[in-house]
């Protein structure tokens, strides 16, 4: 027993597949539509490329056996999803975007057998989109999820739901809600909060408009949602009344790394358009790659995508091992999304003029990696969960030295 | 005699009046177009702006008094473009824009009287528009401005000139062209330049497609320039022939200075931006901006911001001296082109969500300055160049000493 | 009027004065030494210093005209300064290191006619060094002043004073002490601070041991000092009972601002040592000044030398016209402290082997520059005061606009 | 078959003995004598600590199991070096310390079964220690080894090695010396170098000044060591003649993992002090670790020490495949040898004046850590390595493409 960091044969092989299947079939459909999702055709072009992966054999990598997918752990999950991710279509095609992605392992882990019958087993099958409605406009919940505001209050036979959501990713679109809302305490308080399942076409939902945001690869936007007198009866209640933080908890380390994953894969690309330019570029009487100051951006990306990688592995691990991880995943998180971004700016650095334009395809990365420094928590408050980790342990032990 | 950094009382009062033009009358004009100069009205929008200015007093702080302008030095011409760049139209509004602002002054300085009267008034006053057709795409002049291609050879009674263009600012529009064209020597040798004026419906001017940059603010855009056997007298030659690498400097430095008050402006903004929204938003037990990680971008955004300003006072005292200052501006736009990159980044952050979306200016202002470390000489070319001289010093002190 | 950074004829000719004559006549010095100012000789080797620079002409620039002095004011200071500083001896060889020069400026502003007499006349002239006793251990005065606890009281014909000071530079050998002690309010509290001025040789002052700092040419070291039932008459009180934290200021803006000057100079010789030796030695096919990793930190280096000496220009020019200049003397500080150590430490790294080796002056200006992140304000005091002026400014324009 | 980070039982023992050992026995010993290893008794002291190790069974853990040690493979070294690692002076406790560790590496790979009774035996116990020479001041083998001038020619019945060398740790009391000298082909040519092994009381080998460089916890100093007619027979040949640049390589993956493994402790040591100080000390108004400037610095130690682990992690598994694995040992030390300077740097920030001073030994770690960016290679040099694969192998793709 000893350090292993092999994939088995199987892995490897979905691993190479899906790299074969994102740069020859999904990374042109990405290139001619700019990387605009909604613009190149929204569900229609996921449609038609879920198809595609399908008849490769690289679609849904993480969903349960069962459900048709190939029930990978995270571990393995992670080098596969950072192939899909080498073009921003890929999760899409493979059926492994946010929010769905971490929707299917959510359900997959709480729902009851009616719950999976009805709305995990088309979701894992590409046969619907969902979203994942929690985030709220100040005062409500942001950053600090236990502002939520939005309210479940009993009805007969079941819940009225009344709030105020915001960027909901894939909201436009969905086939179904998981809904966020309090169900006892007052924002501010920890508890309190139940899940709710409900079809988007329920009376009482009402998708409003797309939040103009950097990034433009996640179909259905993101989107405002409001819940007016929604009533859903009991048995949408997703796991149990007022555990909706700890269920939250589920989805959301496993979510933070399989945004790790995907974008790394984006990052990735962006170096290597840079890479192949200026190795073939020549300026000031070389080749660009072996000007030095070239060089050092060059070896700066290998450096962060070989730490982004590693962080990843390692939190993985955890999670897989039934660790919360909450610090190992805090710490990728965040070392992750300021890397990616770094690796970008680079490559669009080292292409100068072109870089900045859509002659290539680094601006758009560029606009797409530039969030993730704030989706899934800023990096501020990733920080302040990790010092309070360490602080607070040696307070302890201050405590327990006197 | 000692050292003041003082304005006079004219020049502080320009300073003051064009603060309040830029935010009664512009911002709210560029925050209606969502920085979008060509959809929000291209040269119609320019014209009403401009009348506005103009009745305002401030309208082209830059150009010669015989030309209706007021005349300000390098020095005094840095608080008025910095507070027309709050707003990514203002510079527009004043006719200090990129590039019609480094033509006026190189026209002033270069031009002869006939040339003047031509070229020089109409632009001046705002009637026409302007391009400065230097950067050609790869092997061309890029970078390296001695790799130029474009060709003019004697023809009868003047000049026939072919070559490609590309990142020609506001060429789509402009009512004459100043043309970098080689008459002597081979691409790679630093002599033998020349530029000529043309005007845009010259027979054998072409301009092409408009480059999908990163930025917006800037009216006719970034475009593709074909020069196809266009015949111009040579009374079209500005100076003479083969100086026009030497006219060129006399142009860069100040352009890049103006470049970096005008975008100073646009990151005071952001910060601005950012500064209110944490003074008001609580988070976290707190207001947003008494919290500690916020409290450290907020001073960074201050630290950068001063500095940038301290350089530039610097690099425009010695340009008004006469000094060439490729040092001072080369230092001046490098640390200022990063700068104003982080602290609308930082401001980003600050503002979480909002912040990466269209809500608030932020993530427009992100994509309109980040082209600015690529543009007038990549960072690392101008640290290159920095680099050289101090090596070059070195070197030829240990010669002397041997 | 307008802007003008000209130093006038006589300043010039100070300042290639002290060029000459730190580079000539004390860096020699500083290098037999190996820049350990202590085991140099300390006073002795001081009195020797400071003669010649009488002798040169260049001793006393900042003091009074009647003491002695050259009478700078703040913005002409700053290039002498930089000049002796070239050396880490050379602010002692002049008589303006701290804490003496921070002294002779606040008792030329607060010292009555005898005071000035007795105290600043020696201290200006070097007869004598002087101490500055604020700082004290935890829970005491340190990055907040207010938590002051030394005491003062009423005792017969003056005051008695009791507390543990630390971090008092040039405690050991110095003629008299500047103590700041509570006369009223307790701990915590804003106002309630006195100043006395105390002969060193007065019962009831003990000298401790030296802190073993990083830094080791600052002559005197950094000492505890003990007042245990020191008796001063009425006659000590510098200025008026109660208006210690107000005279304090007086004090610390030009401080801050000498520092920034003096430290800004030992910057540029560990900068001009990496030139010299990147100019000359060869590696990897070239000379090391002409790889691009290298110019990278050469660039880098010169924009930092760049940006302080403009900052500081600017807060100089504050202070000269009587602004408090709290901003900018803390951004001057702040972007100085982190700049200067980054132009060393990658002047070190410039250097290689030899770089963190005694063979070159690097790695002992590493060791020096390095506290000054920490000396008069840590860099995140600074930061928090420059965020606190902002968002309290954009509170009160919230306020106002309801 | 899948990703495992979980270490043995056996191993996991190890690595808890190694941390009780190292705190309880010798993290003490190094702060009596302030971390000057020389100063505190050189090889008296090391012999002590060294059978303080033999008693808790956790000396040599890296040596082969027939020679007394654990035989740890690279992998299981990593967490047991870095709980060492957590003194300064606890890898010579162990006998890890450079070059010892190294070499003990290395003649276990290479030497054939004299030289391993003869030089390996006694060091792998503790009996001697050892040095490696091939370090020389330019312009020989410094960051290019290439550049090798020690040469050694024919002689009777052996050869005769003439050269300079510094840099050399250890050399100083050393019981023999590894030397690296050309013995075909000249200075520049990659190939021609041949290791000798000659006992340190060999006629012709004269140690010169320990090289008074920034750390201080190495054993026997960096020297000078001159070779002056140094006879050696042929049996003093390590491996094959011509093949010294071939087992360098063998010699340097694992001993810059090592490295990054001692000084990644020692990071953590200073991370440490610092939490337990901000944890413990109250400044405005709240705990300095509750503070969000401090909450920043802390959380990124807790990220730059999670990203070198696990960049280690992976580096020793593809050394333990048997992989050169070059390109990840140059990231995995280049990102320790910044990661590790900025851990102690912030720790040293957060602790104030106290940090810069001998009061803790955080400054005493500064100094030790930052050559780390030096030796073994600068952070440049790894950089223009990754860069060189990175781009050569895009060039072979272009040339393939064609």
């Amino acid at each position: 027993m000893s350090i292993d960091l092999t994939y088995s044969l199987e892995v490897q092989d979905l691993i190479d597949r899906t790299r074969t299947f994102t740069r020859d079939v999904v990374l042109p459909i990405e290139d001619e539509h700019a990387g605009d999702i909604t613009a190149g055709g929204g569900d229609a072009l996921r449609i038609g490329m879920q198809q595609a992966a399908k008849d490769a054999g690289v679609f849904a990598p993480h969903a349960p056996l069962e459900f048709g997918g190939h029930g990978l752990n995270m571990s393995d999950r992670a080098p596969v999803f950072e192939e899909a991710g080498y073009s921003l279509f890929g999760p899409t095609a493979l059926n492994i975007a946010a929010p769905d992605e971490g929707n299917v392992h959510m359900l997959a882990h709480i729902a009851n057998p009616e719950q999976k019958q009805q709305f995990l087993a088309p979701l894992a099958h590409g046969d619907v989109r969902s979203a994942f409605a929690m985030t709220e406009p100040a005062p409500g919940a942001g950053s600090d999820p236990s502002a939520l505001t939005t309210r479940a209050v009993r009805a007969d036979g079941g819940w009225r739901i009344n709030g105020h959501k915001w960027f909901i990713t894939g909201a436009d679109g969905a086939g179904f809600f998981i809904i966020m809302a309090r169900t006892s305490g007052e924002p501010g308080q920890r508890g309190g909060a139940t899940m709710f399942l409900a079809p988007a076409d329920s009376q009482g939902i009402r998708v409003g408009r797309h939040i103009d945001t950097l990034d433009r690869a996640m179909i259905g936007g993101h989107c405002e949602v409001f819940f007016e007198d929604l009533l859903v009866p009991d048995a949408a209640v997703l796991g149990e009344v007022d555990r909706g933080f700890e269920y939250a908890q589920v989805r959301l380390g496993p979510a933070r790394m399989t945004h790790v994953m995907r974008w790394l894969g984006a990052a990735r690309r962006g170096h290597d358009v840079a890479v192949a330019r200026v190795a073939e570029r020549e300026g000031f009487g070389s080749r660009l790659g072996d000007l030095g100051m070239v060089q050092k951006m060059l070896a700066d990306n290998e450096i962060d995508i070989a730490a982004t990688r590693a962080l990843l592995v390692r939190a993985c691990w955890e999670l897989d091992r039934g660790d919360p991880a909450s610090n190992a995943t805090s710490i990728a998180k965040t070392y992750a999304a300021e890397a990616v971004f770094r690796i970008v700016d680079r490559s669009m650095q080292m292409c100068g003029g072109m870089g900045v334009s859509g002659d290539l395809p680094l601006a758009r990365l560029s606009r797409e990696v530039r969030p993730f420094r704030v989706y899934d928590g800023p990096s501020e408050v990733h920080r302040w969960a990790i010092a309070k980790r360490v602080v607070g342990a040696a307070k302890r032990e201050l405590r327990e030295a006197k």
